[in-house]
């Protein structure tokens, strides 16, 4: 099973040349990840949070006990992506789960419901479960782990260079 | 008559103080702009738009024959944003309309339906209306006109300093 | 005496338009502001401050018991920024002294040294100084103000519209 | 040989953590390939460049004969960035050669004069070479391979995942 995630791009993702910024990409694969894996509540959303997805595992805000910073990441550009009104369709998957970490999988696609479908890029980011409090990294948890195990599935393929 | 325009927040909108950046206010403006006034194609949107507001008033994309330039803009900060999941409710009108140039004013509200309402911020801006072919002002039509007029109103009266 | 404080353009600053971005400028000007009154200490700048201009009043980085808001700030384009190499030269002073804030105003020229001269943009910023354990406004001390006199000069006076 | 490229942070490069953000430190990238590689003139700059580094192969602008498009990057984040006022001192080299590509690599470390020396993040970025006219990838000519010929060195090893 893969996450379909709806990410709107902003007139200021694109750059000179027109298109979304090589380096706006990487703005927008965080949206897609807070978007799936942090819960919200009161203080965080305002109101109560009636459409958490079932992979909102982090309990949500910037004061939340779990943290996550990134290790690394990549990502492969296959398409110029022009200014587009409706959300891009961003498919989030784990493709590794670890003790501390995982590696988020992206494939970001046109717009839902427009034909042809466009794949214009495919990313990957590692990301490193981090208890805010003591700043280090902390054990996936079980009932964490069982959540995530419903989007696993194989890990991206690069192509080669 | 008023526009409201929802514009969500993106985690990278806040500085390290946790609340969204005093600059980064006038990209969410752009975008409630974007989303009001410019009507989307084929080429713009991949798919024919079934929602345009009646105040697209501007055929969209960047190849457009008419671009808009800001002439000045002012914003007053009430309360700071913090994250928030739900998108900001952007109040929109007209503050005035002149022969090739408007001022469009904002009230920056709290997520449609959280109680109590807040007030984050007011703002105005003033567009020119540019031919992008002549690079130079062009009068607003009269089309374009009696739309507008639907969403004029008082002007933005900003706070004494 | 006026400030002048070299602001350099990233390529992200430019739009689809290859100007200036019009939000991208009050990123711009809170650099100009950092540089003009931040002082560093070692653990924000790696080293001791050897060139603090005399106007670095507050003490500096993200965890210093000063912060300052912003209550309102204003902008007017008079010309679109192209892409340069050299940075723009932001003249700087403060248009009005409160007992809590001040407004600080700004021209943005072309790079320093290129002729002729061009006024690209004209803006002024009310500041709030916090402290940052209340939270709350507080007192601009008499040895900030002494050092605030030395750039003290007529406020901004915006065009007519 | 490698380039030593200073590269200055922006507050807004700061999310919410008070850290540089992951996806910010791409747009520094950005701005150290810039710097390196693309030639000034005088629409560019405003001015005759005086000090062209000799790896300036690109003559420079948005409208210039040739872009470059990025076919994939990725980094790799060994520690947080905190804000600082000095610039960064990003490495740069070029770890592989093709015909119409190259591998650039970047160590982003911690400010030149700096005790001890921190490295921030490695990471690499395959840059494709575009004839603007054509829009398709045109071949490195052997002036440009000469030059980018001095300062190729190893490719990056990224750690084991």
């Amino acid at each position: 099973m893969r996450l379909h995630v709806p990410i709107g791009l902003r007139w200021s993702d694109l750059d000179a040349y027109g298109h979304v910024n090589n380096a706006a990409m990487f703005g927008l694969l965080e949206e897609a990840r807070i978007h799936a894996f942090w819960a919200g509540d009161e203080s965080f959303d305002g109101r109560p949070d009636e459409t958490v997805p079932a992979t909102r595992i982090f309990s949500g805000g910037p004061d939340a006990g779990t943290i996550t910073l990134i290790a690394r990441q990549q990502a492969e550009y296959l398409a110029p992506i022009p200014y587009l009104r409706d959300p891009l369709d961003v498919e989030m998957w784990v493709g590794k789960l670890g003790g501390a970490s995982m590696d988020v999988c992206y494939e970001v696609y046109s717009p839902s419901g427009v034909a042809p479908r466009v794949l214009f890029a495919r990313a990957q980011t590692t990301l490193v479960v981090i208890d805010a409090g003591e700043q280090k990294p902390r054990r996936i948890t079980d009932a964490e782990r069982a959540v995530i195990e419903q989007i696993l599935d194989a890990p991206l393929v690069f192509r080669e260079r």
